[in-house]
């Protein structure tokens, strides 16, 4: 199973891709997408659009998961920031995957363990267990390949616990 | 000139097209698109990614005026908006269209006035201005006409302005 992780942003959209395999865990691509700030932002959306379609039909993946994003302080960065993560998910149901959602606290408590971890703690923990000789870099890719871990770890988990009619 | 207006929405996106010729306003299409509350998300943001690629194949506007959102109150719904104006303003660009962003009282101060009138005044004046007998139905397509107008009455004012020198 591949699973495809999208951090989305339209200055810097993360994307991190893991296959799940006999139980393991393997890095399979990593990287972020830019377009650039001086670009209209229509030309920067539908930019960000094409790439996201190429990685998605390139990668072909099973399960996209994108992280659910909530409105911060910053408010001009919460309405781009939710304008990608928009065509992430329509780009994800498009192109037929199954698309899932998760808050960064949940992709912590996956990854790090609990909830409160900072964005080092994470980041060494993709390392560990994608077992990979340094952090995978730029940070966001790093980032992205969280959510998708975080989805590779906690869906088989989901599936026993429902095959094994005890509730969810 | 065809100017088509967005009024951005997942549950309801409404749209509005209008055409400038001889210096006067013809209503040339107006409806909402829907999705059902009842499909997860991704696949509703799919579905109005392609419905908004074929409106903008069939109408052919030379510009798509987008309502540019900001928070409200309601952040659930600020968020689908956002989404919502992603697609819109990406299809419009991926379309080679120009596009341009105008904000609910700039729309209104356009068409109406000022900035302060209320859904209904403005509705009964993309009624005049397009010199209907009726207000367009449903609402989301007269606001979505109220945003075309708006662009088709304000951009020319524009152009008059920058080439007479002034400042504008």
């Amino acid at each position: 199973m591949f699973v495809l992780g999208i951090d989305p942003g339209v200055s810097r959209c993360g994307y991190g891709c893991v296959e799940r395999r006999a139980g393991r865990l393997f890095p399979v691509a990593g990287g972020v997408i830019t377009t650039e700030p001086q670009v209209p932002l229509p030309e920067r959306l539908a930019q960000l659009w094409s790439e996201l379609v190429a990685l998605v039909a390139e990668l072909n993946p099973t399960v996209v998961a994108v992280e659910r994003v909530f409105f911060q302080t910053n408010v001009r960065t919460a309405m781009s920031v939710g304008q990608a993560s928009g065509l992430a998910l329509a780009v994800a149901a498009g192109a037929g995957c199954e698309v899932v959602q998760y808050t960064a606290n949940e992709v912590k408590q996956a990854v790090a363990g609990y909830g409160s971890a900072d964005k080092r703690q994470v980041q060494q923990m993709v390392r560990i267990l994608l077992d990979l000789p340094v952090v995978p870099e730029p940070p966001d890719a790093a980032d992205a390949l969280a959510l998708a871990i975080c989805h590779a770890t906690v869906a088989p988990l989901l599936e026993r616990i429902a095959a094994s009619g005890a509730p969810a």
